[in-house]
């Protein structure tokens, strides 16, 4: 079967980045959201993008916003919907919001359209039935896009075998490595690994036998990586990584998270607030003399 | 305290770097060995890395060579801890055998000796009593001096606080990233944080959740980096990671303990033995193509 028409349920910051790299590689892209200034801030996040891949890859600026220009930006479902190949849903990571979504989308999609969702924690298999089509419904999780490359594609137990090879082809045309999650998992393959060591990390911290600076420069100097676990936290949200840690039973998780609860409660949620574990736009790890 | 004269006990691997480190950092050394041949090799070993030094970095041949020149290679105790500011120990990593080397250097050290060890999970205040002087006792634990420029001032209960400060200063003497590790702590604060995300993989792929390469490509291609966690297995050793996984207690640790010891038992060490998870020299994550 081949893709043509791509369509990406939710305008957020993941589902604008799906959408553009889908137009940049060629697909005919309609994105979807119910909130319609959610799609003018999606058109905007998409420009800036372009802008700042002009400058950072080869990307021609003029070819870039082109591409923006074909997207079909839209509040309406069947047309969302219509002639789609494959739909990648981003939608609110709340598992009633993805059930209303996939139940209305599972009854207007055209037969063919194969079904997809880009749920960071939750498992494709909590979606499928409601979607009416569990054979043609599979994970497919993109983490960034344009910095981290790697697209997840992770089938639940009903999925058709035939759908994989597809989606693989499929991640490939956008520029992404795919690595199969071959059993449902609620952190991929990546996600597992990396809330691994920032639990370490966490625990190095709330045992008090590290400081979270040399706790960031022993991971940082060791891998010659730009952040350490700290750093990385930062960027990923303290409240993301609170949700995360506190569904963890064990007492060093326990710990941590209520750690970041006392961060989240102060209203330093990371990077995305100006302070976390550090104070943006400058951060201490980012200063020159950091690793001397 | 001003550290002049540092004397380096075992010729291994780490010994061998740290005490080159030392001589190109401009303090006299000594490096003693019980096994003579042991230091033949150590000479070799600085030789090599001094050739490699002046490709890769700024380093020039001779004035490497001349500081190799100056160091003095001895398998006689008295002769070797002559005059010593500071002791860094890196013999086997064996409890009785780093006792012995102790209770020795304890007797034959001048009083003004600082003493140190290097161990990797084994903790200062197992030799600080039997060395004589434990509140000159530390561990100060270098990574791999060259590349992984880290290196952690681990203090034991007994440990004079004022050492840190000393340490601390030797350590960036020695172009390292010094790092405090507050409390006992086998893994220090990186190999903590590296056995935790390193037991992550070991899980996806005991479970089957991920391929060896999948999981790999996962960690390559978020974070950047030259290699994921079996690549960095094959480096460290199928055997050391062993002996370490196996002493965790849960369940996935102790089975990707015996999924390591069936690679061990086929020979497969990793890089040293030309096969681990990949094959050596050259491994299939090198390949131009591995993330297409």
């Amino acid at each position: 079967m081949k893709i043509n028409n791509v369509c990406i349920l939710g305008a957020g910051t993941l589902g604008s980045r799906v959408a553009l790299q889908s137009a940049l590689s060629g697909y005919k892209v309609r994105i979807y959201d119910i909130d319609p200034t959610a799609l003018e801030r999606s058109r905007k996040t998409m420009e800036k993008i372009i802008l700042h891949l002009a400058k950072s890859s080869g990307l021609e600026e003029s070819a870039g916003l082109n591409a923006i220009d074909l997207i079909t930006f839209t509040d309406n479902a069947t047309n969302a919907v219509m002639d789609a190949d494959i739909i990648n849903e981003s939608v609110l990571e709340d598992i009633e919001v993805k059930n209303q979504v996939w139940e209305l989308f599972g009854k207007i999609a055209p037969e063919k359209t194969i079904f997809t969702t880009n749920t960071s924690y939750l498992l494709p298999s909590m979606f499928a039935d409601i979607s009416g089509r569990p054979e043609k419904f599979c994970a497919l999780h993109f983490h960034d896009v344009f910095y981290s490359k790697v697209v997840d594609i992770m089938p639940h137990p009903g999925t058709d075998a035939n759908l994989i090879p597809i989606l693989d082809s499929f991640g490939k045309s956008l520029e992404q490595v795919p690595v199969l999650v071959k059993k449902e998992n609620p952190g991929y393959l990546f996600n597992s690994m990396l809330m691994a060591f920032i639990g370490a990390a966490g625990k190095l911290l709330t045992k008090e036998i590290g400081s979270i600076e040399d706790i960031d420069k022993s991971w940082m100097v060791n891998f010659h990586m730009p952040k350490g676990p700290f750093g990385i936290l930062d960027n990923i949200g303290l409240d993301t990584a609170w949700h995360v840690t506190k569904s963890q039973p064990d007492l060093a998780s326990q710990r941590f998270a209520a750690l970041l609860k006392s961060y989240i409660d102060e209203g330093k949620l990371g990077e995305k607030t100006g302070e976390g574990f550090y104070k943006y736009p400058k951060p201490r790890y980012r200063d020159e003399d950091f690793l001397e």
